[in-house]
């Protein structure tokens, strides 16, 4: 796990603060939830794969001890599993630390409806921790940064999701063929497996290999699918169509969007003509497209029929932002319709969308590229720094530092008497621009020498007209 | 632990933004460390007591497999402390959450000395966890804001520290005569212990019951004194001495602070006339409150010789807010010089001093009394809502949000077609100030009906005069 030292805080707040800043002028509101949840809230809600990467916490006290009294380590070696499986008996654990920020979402809806509106759109900007073996770009601890909306069906929720997230990436300095917000639809993707003759029950086999396209190519799916048990006529027909209308697409490169949309819709409207749900689909996906022309997304959406996603609880739409910038190529991001997921917690089915940003992968593409803003590249604590000349002269620096921040300036005192040498060698090290000089002579004239320190300049001037010296020029 | 709804983040984030802007005013620079350190970093740090309320983190697959293994029940249970003790190797946890900030940046200073400047200025505002039994106001998940100055010994560095934290202060609407800044000095309570006669090894003893009298009361000292082990003839030299101080300033209400403070003073430099560190912290006394006659903080210190504050590993000043407001009485945070700290961590000794600022408290304090700016208390989560008429109509009123938007608007969208009164219904819900109705007639004329949702006016007008509309009125 990282520490995060002064320049990485400023970048990653530059780039928070627009997310949120866009996700506020839709109206979605802040959200918290603690790091540490009960062990049975995280338990079974991702997977066998992720129940092993949640960090569990030790029992406390008297219920630690009981519980290894009560039993015997023989018991904890012959059944390790009892640990991770929630309510044993045995277990060590009654919490757990936050694994992403949906299921905390699903169980505060479910729990407090009645403190939330009935339509509830909510961004949470948060940490979340996984025990995975730490490699580049993948660590222990790492933000998310989630908007959903809850409680309404209407493709609206989708519209206004994609089109938020493809402004924060513009107004981020993303050109717009940096990136596309890639479009399918779960029951576009059943109605092609269902009339590729692949049975139900190999749906999410097919599903899982199909994802993978990006990473291991046309060649490797092809041979993933032959080695399932997904029977091979069944699977090339599904193979066959998926990649035919990839390549065809690919012909269209001097064509709007929209136009290589409307094929790929008709294309699949024929291949699975007659499958209601496949129909219902589609006519969302053309709502989405047709509620996105005047937005930030006008252009930027692709309908991608190899689009699956791994969690197992989408239900409609799925989306993901493609991007291929600098020596980037891959995802900054998701998300999706989950409507049967806050039923989990509560008795009630609740509809709901989400998208989430990948923070880190953007810090690092936005470093890489030296996407920053000049103010924050520069990563300095300061507007100008005050010297100190001597003991005795301690109390007028400090009375200048006081005079300059009033004036709305950021101003860092050099804590203690030294040489003036080694005061500009530090506010140079911090890279702060001007340098404020109150040495014997200012001293005695009641004015102050003001330091260029890229240019080196000087000049001694008035105390009163630092300020608006340091405002003028930067 | 809590959720934070909307409504309490945005009251956060109103105050931690206003710290946040004091501080980098001042030159502090943001550090933020993970939720997780290595459960050696934390274990002996806190004393006994803080021991037990770490939270620690259950070893993972093999290594957890290999503890179990290794060790027989009976072992653990022989010796349940064993899993308090670092590097135990019945230990069952290796990671646990962090406990403060302050010793997670004495673990970054001592081991990332070449990335940060000589003097580091940083302030850190993340959450902290304590296994503590919940009680009102007291939680088990809470943030702390720290500021700390490393690497000078200088005075400015509590000056300013001072400062910056009565500017916050202020700067939320506390008044002036709502808070004081209590000063003392570890090395001057060290002169009045040993001029009292109290031996070196019971100075924690007397320490530790002088903090209490705000909570026991001076009767309440008085007791816990004669019961504890200090000769009665020395607790009581060193009890009368402070107590009548005490006395003697309430005498003097109308005096200003700066005279009190140069009586109490003078008096402890009598009781203490020839001892070697009082001189010194009194000097460090007099030079902070000499710097602070221009700042933030000037009239608002109060020199206090019964404040000793219970961390061990303070070596010079000690501070502490003292507010007294509305019915709130007690301390809204403290800090103090800790020279000693940072070599726990590495080779060299470095000096440095902080104030953590109790956030939780300002908060609760500042709901009682209702001092959020109207803005914040609204709790609303746009500037106005647009409508939805019909199906139709949706991609109408998706274009004037956007429209909207584009002018700094923050809107929401109605999410789908519904009975007006119903859409009204959920703007006033949500504190929403302004509507903006889409409905048949709007639609044919091109233009929109404003409802001012606090007076019920409305008045019908082209959809391009509606941002200037609702900027005009709030």
């Amino acid at each position: 796990m990282r520490d995060f030292l002064p320049s990485d805080v400023r970048k990653r707040e530059y780039v928070i603060g627009i997310i949120k800043e866009v996700y506020e002028s839709y109206g979605f509101e802040p959200l918290e939830t603690p790091a540490v949840e009960n062990i049975e809230t995280l338990m079974g809600k991702y997977g066998e794969e992720g129940n092993q990467l949640i960090f569990k916490i030790l029992k406390r006290g008297e219920k630690l001890s009981e519980e290894l009294q009560s039993a015997g380590v023989s018991e904890f070696q012959s059944s390790p599993d009892s640990l991770n499986s929630p309510n044993s008996p045995n277990s060590l654990s009654d919490l757990a630390l936050r694994y992403d920020l949906t299921v905390p979402l699903a169980r505060v809806v479910a729990n407090r409806k009645n403190d939330l509106p009935k339509f509830f759109k909510r961004y949470q900007i948060q940490p979340v921790w996984r025990a995975d073996r730490p490699a580049r770009g993948r660590f222990r601890e790492f933000y998310q940064c989630d908007v959903d909306a809850i409680g309404s069906k209407s493709m609206t929720v989708e519209a206004e999701l994609i089109s938020a997230v493809s402004e924060i990436l513009r107004r981020l300095e993303f050109a717009e063929p940096e990136f596309r917000v890639l479009l399918n639809h779960r029951k576009v993707l059943k109605g092609i497996l269902d009339c590729s003759g692949i049975s139900e029950n190999q749906h999410v086999d097919a599903l899982v290999i199909i994802d993978k396209i990006q990473k291991i190519g046309g060649a490797g799916v092809a041979k993933e699918l032959l080695q399932s048990s997904i029977p091979t006529d069944a699977s090339e027909k599904f193979r066959n169509f998926i990649f035919w209308l990839a390549t065809e697409s690919l012909k269209m490169p001097d064509d709007t969007p929209d136009s290589v949309n409307e094929f790929i819709l008709k294309e699949i409207e024929n291949f699975t003509s007659g499958h209601s749900d496949a129909a219902a689909g589609l006519n969302e996906i053309r709502e989405i497209l047709s509620l996105s022309k005047n937005g930030w997304a006008a252009n930027q959406i692709l309908v991608s029929p190899s689009l699956a996603r791994g969690l197992s609880y989408y239900t409609g739409t799925i989306t993901e932002i493609f991007a291929v910038t600098g020596d980037f190529k891959g995802s900054l991001g998701g998300g999706g319709r989950y409507d049967g997921l806050i039923g989990m917690f509560g008795k009630e089915q609740i509809p709901a969308c989400g998208f989430s940003l990948g923070l880190e992968r953007i810090l690092v593409v936005m470093d890489e590229r030296g996407m920053f803003p000049p103010e924050i590249a520069a990563n300095t604590p300061a507007d100008v720094m005050v010297t100190i000349w001597n003991e005795d002269s301690i109390g007028e620096s400090l009375k200048l530092a006081n005079e300059l921040r009033e004036q709305n300036l950021r101003v860092l005192l050099y804590p203690e008497p030294d040489k003036f040498g080694k005061q500009f060698k530090y506010a140079s090290q911090l890279n702060i621009p001007w340098v404020c000089v109150l040495g014997e002579s200012e001293l005695a004239e009641n004015k102050v020498t003001l330091k260029n320190m890229q240019t080196g300049e000087q000049k001694t001037i008035l105390r009163n007209e630092v300020a608006a010296s340091i405002q003028r020029t930067s």
